[in-house]
């Protein structure tokens, strides 16, 4: 028994019943394959986090989540666009165990399946049984949501132009990037259960704060997971030349020297590495001896210590809620975001 | 002097106005590259027809055309939008005599910069100075109109897979991708307006008819106009294989032989052509030949009666419409769809 057990029976729970509303919203339809392809995340699994979030959230300042469940799904089909429009960019061949959206119907059905989903998404929370002013805050945090994902995604893009970026950029781009959408998703739920803005805005501050630990976290565990649990290779965002916190910390504070040793590494093994005559066990060897220089300066330690610490800004914001069940559940999420091992 | 003089004169002004939203929308501002992109077809010019029929249908009924600007400027930045994606996916080089966007700065940002403008288009609908339930009647309908793009669309693609289309599936395919957006285009006018329904569906009437045929006349135009006036050769969509009303008629009615002296030329010269040893003058020979088949066969007379008729019906709908200058001019654009030379 682990202390989220009743946490993650939650989480099912909700995933359950926002699912039927998810596919009724991406139903089996004509145009076949533009619908299918909206289907293939969604159909693959996925743990519906954002979800739980937005129901939670509308319980926890004594709301019926049940009212929340259009805009609840509509969040999850709002991320599931960007993953599909991300993973062309990315030139990502899988996701979730499966070939990603445009390696199974091509770049064009990809795009337009993202849009789609995307117009779904607003159409879907014009349908909460909640009065019109509240229907046109939750579109305005939805869009303005989708507005800074797309900030952030440009940033992304653009610091795979460089060698690296401060910790202040990369604290930006995934303010936008990942971030936003906890805090509208929280916010929602809020807006939906009361009319006390002071709930609303603390339950955006949790959703913010629980974002951007999410990611670092994330980052944390790519390089000190278990690979077993993780499903891949110790370091493949150093493979990757992924720019993290830990690498913006690494060069904020390491000599020229070890710069220049960690710079020979990061990005190398970017892409498929396969039949040019490299050894996947020369990589490892390389990619641990980088890891230990990340060791030397604590960067992976102050991002961790970072994530952390957002999450108890999370949970302290969720103070003026009155206790509950639902409030806990928003805290026990917030402390597996920076306990997980996955 | 021409009967659309006063017309032309009131897009102008309109347009004018309304520029002044979408940029205030689409400012300059950080990720510059991203806000470039969103800038990119909205600062190469264009009538600003759909935004005209916003605001000339909230005066039509009695309403104030400027509680309509921000709705308008966002049907054009979501028609801008899906040129962008559009772009990419017929991986076209040049729009409104500009490199595309996706040229100039990339498939990713091009997809990205969509991506943010489908988002400002929503929040921008929550700025109109109208009620709370007639924002939420606003939103629903510009998501309404971008799913049955995004459905429209998907059947061009798949258009492009088979030899032709009949005319009910050319019907469909248009009335999604052209005509669903002036549908909603006029009927936002209303709903900013007044809150008579019947004038309401009057309006969208009107829009769907306006919509459908100014997509088939663009294809008659294709066949029909003065190249100099076109900017571009006569028969270019037969050239590229584009599946039009035209088509579709002449393949329900030509001989087995008209056919195949048809499909002998069509699509045969998509992209491009130069460096591989064809003469332009051949392939106008071969093209005009092909135009008289489809004389031959009444298909271009088909296709022009068929929008010279929607346009009468569009205006017939206006007529439940008390008199003004504002339905003259609704008129009036009508007439000029299927009156245009260019």
């Amino acid at each position: 028994m682990s202390k989220f057990d009743a946490l993650f029976r939650s989480i099912k729970e909700k995933a359950k019943v926002v699912d039927d509303v998810i596919f009724e919203l991406l139903p089996e339809k004509e145009p076949e394959e533009l619908y299918e392809a909206t289907r293939h995340y969604p159909l693959a699994g996925g743990k519906r986090v954002r979800p739980f979030v937005v129901l939670t959230a509308a319980e926890a300042v004594g709301g019926d989540w049940r009212k929340a469940l259009y805009p609840a799904a509509a969040i999850e089909i709002l991320h599931t666009y960007t993953l599909i429009h991300d993973d062309i960019m990315d030139m990502d061949e899988t996701r979730r165990g499966r070939a990603t959206v445009h390696k199974v119907w091509g770049i064009n059905m990809a795009i337009l399946a993202g849009d789609l989903m995307y117009s779904v998404v607003f159409d879907a929370a014009t349908k909460a049984p909640v009065s019109a002013e509240k229907i046109v805050e939750i579109v305005r945090a939805i869009a303005r949501a989708g507005i800074e994902i797309c900030e952030g995604q440009a940033l992304d893009l653009e610091f795979e132009t460089r060698d690296t970026v401060t910790i202040e950029e990369y604290l930006k781009m995934i303010d936008g990037k990942t971030a936003a959408l906890f805090d509208a998703s929280a916010k929602i739920g809020g807006i939906i259960g009361t009319d006390n803005q002071e709930y609303i805005q603390a339950l955006s501050k949790y959703g913010r704060n629980v974002g951007m630990a999410f990611q670092i976290w994330d980052d944390v565990l790519d390089l000190i997971a278990d690979e077993k649990k993780l499903g891949k290779p110790v370091g493949s965002d150093i493979r990757k030349g992924k720019k993290t916190l830990i690498v913006a910390h690494f060069f904020q504070h390491a000599s020229e020297e070890d710069k220049a040793e960690f710079l020979k590494v990061f990005g190398k093994y970017a892409g498929d590495v396969k039949g040019k005559g490299i050894i996947e066990e020369d990589i490892r060897e390389e990619v641990a001896k980088v890891i230990e220089l990340l060791k030397k300066y604590g960067s992976i330690d102050y991002a961790s210590r970072f994530a952390k610490n957002l999450v108890k800004e999370a949970k302290e914001a969720l103070k003026v809620l009155p206790e509950s069940e639902a409030r806990k559940n928003l805290e026990l999420l917030a402390d597996f975001i920076v306990e997980r091992e996955y």
